[in-house]
């Protein structure tokens, strides 16, 4: 084994990244570029869905969260999933930089492990659309709007759980310090476990609330 | 490494099993008494759902798949995620006779791969019991049994696809042979891939029925 091969800030120290290219960017500027970009795009879909009549402040909230959801898959977890090589990247790409500091709370995403590329290649190409599909089917009070919300929120949940799970039956050593695995995998990853689940719940209950009416209106014809 | 190592009739021949003791129930054994006790679950499945009213054959086929398919759920899978040692096994367990036999078609699961023993955890714990509950929701038409068999055929398509991905990302060669690979790990597995499709189908268009129906019982309240 080459001395290069630890050159890298990850853990386990063993793990082999031949040609690693440090990141360029600092945390600060990665950290910064992103909220600023999901600031504007959450703050634009609220403007964009003050357009459509008779929306509830919940509905658009919940297509702030889709067009953020949406884009942060395709355009982050997708290039994850389809970029193998991220970490040699030596032209300060910045979603190459993204995951080089975000694999100092899970360095899986260096190491391609392939249950993370799984889950990453499922949210990417299938729940990434689909969430933007979910703001235009809030936006027109599409008939399938709710169940198209608990499904993506369980695929999320679901991946979630088989990211967390797959880690900890792996001996949940992957990150650089209890910084990077308070901030990035603990917390980061949470906004993925309390959202799905309350849009879940929501979205649960209008559905079977539907059923009920459904229900009830079909009784009625009965009696008449 | 010891020669034992290598006592094992998987694939690849590298993996490491400490203490392997071959299975000593036969494939014919194996198979039959899963298919005798699938048969029997389905078939009393269909006879006590004929006992509840207004269901029609789509419904009650259904419950005999939720029953069929929890039972496979919460006994072969829930023994597996909770068996790390299966494969040294000298009882002649009957559950741990189907997963030395079933990794023939996928090593992994003798290998404890984390990605397949998370998915398995996942399908036996939670959507096991939520099967179960899916019987008694259909035979009771209670206003969850769509939004309940899409979570869980949405869950189970998760997992499966996880479960190939995974394997191919690892390059695809877990199985003894091609004859193991494509019963076991193709033929048996497609189950769980074309009947959870249909249900979703049908339930999604069943919820958006429900929509619809309630949407216009609105807008006639709001005529009269």
């Amino acid at each position: 084994m080459e001395a290069s091969n630890y050159s890298h800030p990850y853990v386990p120290r063993e793990l082999v990244l031949p040609d690693f290219t440090p990141g360029f960017l600092s945390q600060f500027t990665i950290l910064g570029v992103f909220g600023i970009a999901s600031f504007l795009v959450i703050t634009s879909s609220w403007i964009v869905s003050g357009r459509f009549p008779k929306l509830s402040k919940i509905e658009r909230s919940l297509m702030c969260w889709w067009a953020f959801t949406g884009l942060t898959h395709i355009i982050l977890e997708g290039y994850f999933a389809f970029s193998p090589h991220f970490y040699k990247d030596k032209s300060a790409h910045f979603l190459a930089e993204v995951w080089k500091e975000y694999s100092k709370g899970d360095s899986r995403y260096a190491g391609r492990d392939s249950g993370v590329v799984s889950v990453e290649g499922i949210t990417a190409v299938i729940e990434g659309p689909a969430c933007l599909l979910t703001v235009y089917a809030i936006a027109k009070k599409a008939s399938y709007r709710d169940v198209l919300q608990i499904a993506i929120s369980l695929g999320q949940l679901y991946g979630t759980a088989v990211y967390f799970i797959t880690s900890f039956l792996e001996g949940d050593n992957f990150a650089s310090s209890p910084y990077y695995y308070y901030l990035y995998y603990v917390f980061m990853n949470s906004f993925w476990v309390w959202i799905p689940t309350l849009i879940v719940i929501r979205s649960w209950k209008r559905i079977c609330t539907a059923f009920q009416a459904e229900a009830q209106s079909k009784k009625k014809r009965k009696t008449f």
